[in-house]
């Protein structure tokens, strides 16, 4: 049912992941699809952090930090809630795990502005949230952090979009630096983990699923949620007699399904009697809302009884987080030693 | 012997105040004359908390961290030998505080790049270091590091030079919008102790004395090399011979009597002479030399003392270290309580 490419890696190697999410909002099936499959997969054969980065989730909400502090244990349930194991994944806070902002402060000084201002991820984003002149410092500078998690872990691998692969090459670019002053190999350089599955896009079709387009279907959305999303589903506007012969390239109907029904040659049957006509787009629609339905109704469970126990959910977060510091610790250390900055 | 004005605060007030060198060479006499005076004084009338700032010192120095750790030694040395007693001013390491590191990435939301680019301290600084395009992001956002620095100790009075005051309205603007965000009073806002000693030329009379220029008299420079960076002082050039009346103003040798000399009646009285013809450079050079000699024979003393038992230097440190890292982090734990990020 994932539709990821692993990398291949020799069995027997140590490759380590660092992943994780912006705890702005619930997470969704776009999340579904575009990482968590893969994490609850990647868990059995690496050692993965996943860190809830709600530090920069405040780069772009300084002034509502209530946004991500509601959503920090919204998405710690999202994960339990989809078979992440804390016992194979470390689940962990970023703003609970000091010697990440210590780190960054460390590599701020091998970056230039103008290269950071140059990365072509931070430039699309700064044009998409429309911050105008008033770019927050935070923002800005949030590769640096990003390369401070990363390598805090010494993470090997990060799963990323190829809209993300500027944010590697910056990070790879601060290992060598720090290595090449302090001289020795103390971070470790990363590789990306492409996901070859496309950006699952929202009902309308329009553009990707996301949080602030209020068009998402959640991971505890109810039926009627879930049907009332397929129903608005983007299909083929031609197709207007069952008929007619439909499109299926670019409808959203189909892109759902080759993404989450359980059998694809049904799905191929399906599109095939849809391009000859006599598929109505209710019959479609009506077996893309049970596959949901089914895909999501014990998901949706799981996870309120997550949400029934938010102390289970802070200790989690504690124990990964701790540990996480501890590992994190270890290498400023190795830094501040290397620069002699160790005195006690 | 100083000259420097105390804000008038009333006995009883609980001032705090924050100030701090960077690690990056040796103390000079222009610091004795532009701040360490100043500390002994206030350390008796205020809570004093002097912050090596290393991390800062590596913003522009990111690529030879070794000048940054080699000094910070000397410089506590150099407080120490000055008079600064650590019972009762508080002496701690920049980079052994996380709590700094962890208040600035909050801080960094709240600060737009273009603010910190229109910052004329920054903008002054810049252009003096020949950056050119090359400025390390973390040169940029110092200033946030700063307003981390000054309050996390809640520090209300910071002694600045006036070209430092735009660093203060910066921190009282993080403060103000971060009381705003947080919805009550966390941080303070603080004032700046302006100095009015002029800054000390250096014996050539054309900058400021500087470690980069190599024309500084240090704290334990010896009773040869004082007399040498005398005979250097650049006088009248107009004042050929003896008997011709000599110009004081622009004299680096008078500017030098005024600051150091213990007795201004008998400046008062040299100066006199000077103008009136007839007191030979050779004269006031040679009384110079004897009051600095006199001035740094002790301070070296110390210093050398303290400098023969480094633990001892490491000791004071650490343990200033541990008492700001546990009052930054109550700040900022108050910080993220309000923010509902202190889930554990």
């Amino acid at each position: 049912m994932t539709h990821h490419q692993v990398a291949s890696t020799q069995a027997g190697t140590a490759e380590k992941i660092l992943t994780g999410d912006r705890p702005t909002g619930q997470l969704h099936l776009g999340h579904f699809v575009g990482s968590l499959q893969q994490r609850v997969q990647l868990q059995h054969r690496y050692e993965q952090t996943i860190l809830v980065a709600d530090l920069q989730g405040l780069t772009d909400n300084g002034h509502r930090p209530n946004k991500v502090a509601e959503n920090i244990l919204n998405v710690v349930a999202d994960y339990l809630a989809v078979g992440i194991d804390p016992l194979k994944t470390r689940i962990c806070l970023q703003s609970a795990i000091p010697a990440l902002a210590e780190l960054a402060m460390y590599y701020a000084n091998l970056v230039t502005v103008a290269r950071l201002q140059r990365n072509p991820t931070v430039k699309n984003e700064i044009a998409g949230k429309g911050f105008g002149a008033s770019i927050p410092a935070g923002f800005l500078t949030y590769p640096i952090s990003q390369a401070a998690d990363i390598t805090a872990f010494k993470a090997t691998l990060v799963p990323v979009g190829d809209d993300q692969l500027p944010m590697l090459e910056q990070t790879n670019e601060i290992v060598r630096k720090l290595n090449q002053i302090a001289g020795q190999e103390i971070l470790v350089e990363c590789k990306p983990l492409l996901s070859n599955m496309p950006r699952l896009p929202a009902p309308d079709g329009k553009q990707k699923m996301s949080k602030s387009m209020g068009n998402c279907i959640y991971l505890d959305s109810d039926d009627r949620a879930i049907a009332r999303a397929v129903k608005s589903m983007y299909t083929d506007p031609n197709h207007l007699r069952v008929d007619d012969p439909g499109c299926v390239a670019g409808n959203v109907v189909f892109t759902y399904l080759d993404a989450f029904h359980p059998d694809p040659g049904y799905v191929a049957e399906l599109k095939q009697q849809y391009e000859a006509g006599g598929l109505a787009d209710g019959t479609t629609k009506q077996i893309l809302t049970d596959c949901l339905q089914t895909l999501i109704a014990p998901i949706r469970a799981q996870r309120a009884v997550y949400m029934a126990d938010k102390a289970q959910l802070v200790a989690i977060l504690k124990q990964g987080s701790e540990q996480a510091q501890e590992e994190a610790d270890a290498v400023l250390t190795q830094i501040k030693r290397a620069f002699g900055l160790k005195l006690f």
